[in-house]
């Protein structure tokens, strides 16, 4: 197998796009990163798409990216699994430049979430849950999050104000992202009195309803300076996950168990553990899933996730920084893009080019994306070479 | 790169499976193949389906047949190129194999089609076209592949006569298929004067709806003997191209250049040519879909696929069998099981078990699997070992 690097990058602004289209988001990130990167071809494209069927009425979306940015024949396929989109796209890209069957090719993610209602918004989102066991009996994402802090809530102590400080956080991050879509700074008074969403989860806990698509380029390697003048950013470790799809079936509500499982396997892959991570983008769909995983990739103990928020742990300039980008929280979740967007922060950060939220001399990152309540789960370890 | 083998095969019965859910057809295709294999373990799954967020409300579907087959947390992703999802789930596990990144792979295909109305069906199956150039504008996907008829017919004198010719053939072979939806003989006189849909397709010239689901397991072909008792069919050649995703904007209604440039390819790779093709299923969506299909593989000159058709030359005994399973139009079409359930049937001619459509010494098969209009193609050859 050989060794793969990021050697582009491009993303659209995230937010309420609604003079742009499916397609408009995906060509505009993908074509980014192909300038980004300079190269003058690319062999096949991976796009992570969640429900591009229930938000836009298309599917076959790795077809509709190589028709508009005009690259046909080129192969193209869609990768789905939920919020994980993203992520698992970089690792079929991965897997075929690794397997060196291809040496230019694309990793994207695209979704357009704002075209329907919000209850249709409402059901397509709780197509990543488990339609029959959870959603026909009325889940939703907000409520099944909304378990798991609870859980935590009783069994480690975890507060409200905890809770809050990792919005808060990540809001005072994104402000600075230029592609964000909150840049408003929010304080924990706001989170706490904000609209409650599911019990105890308020409106300001929970990532916003985004348009928005990321791309990235990845090549060998070893053959990195053929193909750019970009420093490559290699890809030391990945590998994702499954859990159970429904939540009930779990023994631990709030062990993010796939992200654990994948977190140890791209760190034995990557030769390191978390302690030689230096930066991090996580999924923090809901201010919980944040403290969940945080404890899951081996940062923090069981219960100290919350803590550690409050605490500035986990702020810029914090011991392990996470979410320098805004997260899902501020800088807006489409979905099938976010796992994808989490490499467009990390590589700027690894290439010294974050600004204002630069972690200094970041050498290695880490991303964690996941799908539903943490089913799927895609964690990804990246290093300056 | 590894060469990379299926070991194991598996489907369900196709039809209008009122009884089974998606996720009992997934399990039931997933866990036939494993037993079929012998395997103890997978270590991956890649699962094929167009659209069960329009069908089904479900998404995350790598996640739900994990779950469903009790192999947590082992990694799983939904793959979707439209009706190619099949063939491109395969090319995925491909990678993965021949990368070396693991050993023992699934790929799998299902779709659960018939739990909505016709008018959400046909709605569901357009998100494979251009929902905004093509869908939007009423066109349907029997329409589309009219205007396909239309020039062919026009420009090479294909008689609707030829048109029923292929769907009598593959009615005559299905009906040796135990698993196939229509198991029915019908004549082409019963084709002429069935119901219009959109002329020149009637309704036996089109596939069905069809609920169902196959699956394979992969493995380096080197070590097949290691996993498994079966003999090891090799993944001689597999390749995927892309072409625009509206018929609109092809300088060819009729020419299908996404399966012509794959096929290409996939002979490449194999180190043959369409002359060595002992037997093939291909991606009869359509009556004219087969006979252009089948020029666009280098079978027949353009032109010449409906003939050929007429003379038995594509018929079970004649030299070049295709659809000997029935193909899409008998054996049934659900539409993200296609491309596994055309490995099914190849397999089981390469092992020399498919009973009264066996092909006497078949030692090279292929299989066209595509998505849309053509937009999406993936063609793969196998080999006897």
């Amino acid at each position: 197998m050989r060794d793969v690097a990021i050697i582009g990058v491009g993303t659209t602004h995230f937010g309420e796009l609604w003079e742009r289209s499916l397609r408009d988001l995906a060509a505009e990130a993908a074509l980014k990163a192909i300038d980004d990167a300079g190269v003058d071809r690319i062999e096949s494209i991976w796009a992570g798409c969640m429900t591009g069927g229930l938000f836009n009425g298309q599917e076959h979306i790795g077809a509709l990216v190589a028709d508009q940015i005009g690259c046909n024949p080129v192969p193209a396929a869609r990768i789905e699994s939920a919020c994980a989109s993203g992520g698992m796209a970089l690792r079929a890209g991965w897997f075929e430049v690794a397997s060196g069957a291809s040496d230019i090719v694309m990793a994207m993610g695209v979704e357009k979430m704002n075209d329907v209602s919000g209850a249709r918004a409402t059901y397509a989102l709780a197509a990543a849950s488990d339609r029959d066991y959870e959603a026909f009996h009325g889940a939703t994402f907000p409520g099944l999050y909304a378990l798991i802090a609870v859980d935590h809530m009783h069994r480690f102590g975890t507060t409200r104000e905890q809770l809050a400080d990792v919005a808060v956080k990540n809001h005072n991050h994104g402000q600075h992202n230029e592609y964000a879509q909150f840049r408003m700074p929010i304080t924990r008074e706001q989170v706490i009195s904000s609209t409650k969403v599911a019990d105890p989860l308020n409106i300001l806990d929970c990532s916003p309803i985004t348009d928005g698509a990321s791309a990235v380029i990845l090549c060998p390697l070893d053959d990195a300076a053929k193909f750019t003048k970009n420093a490559p950013i290699k890809i030391a470790g990945i590998a994702a996950c499954t859990d159970s799809l429904a939540l009930h079936e779990r023994e631990d509500l709030s062990e993010f168990r796939a992200t654990a499982e994948a977190a140890q396997k791209a760190y034995d892959m990557a030769k390191c553990t978390h302690r030689d991570i230096d930066v991090a983008e996580v999924h923090d769909c809901f201010t919980i899933a944040e403290i969940c995983v945080t404890e899951a990739l081996g940062f923090f103990e069981r219960g100290q996730g919350g803590p550690a928020a409050s605490k500035g742990i986990t702020s810029h300039g914090g011991k392990i920084p996470i979410n320098t980008s805004g997260g899902l929280k501020s800088k807006g979740h489409p979905v099938g893009a976010t796992g994808i967007a989490q490499m467009y922060a990390l590589v700027n950060q690894l290439r010294g080019t974050m600004g204002k939220m630069q972690v200094p001399n970041a050498k290695r990152a880490l991303a964690q994306n996941m799908g539903g309540t943490g089913a799927s789960a895609v964690v990804t370890v990246l290093e300056k070479v």
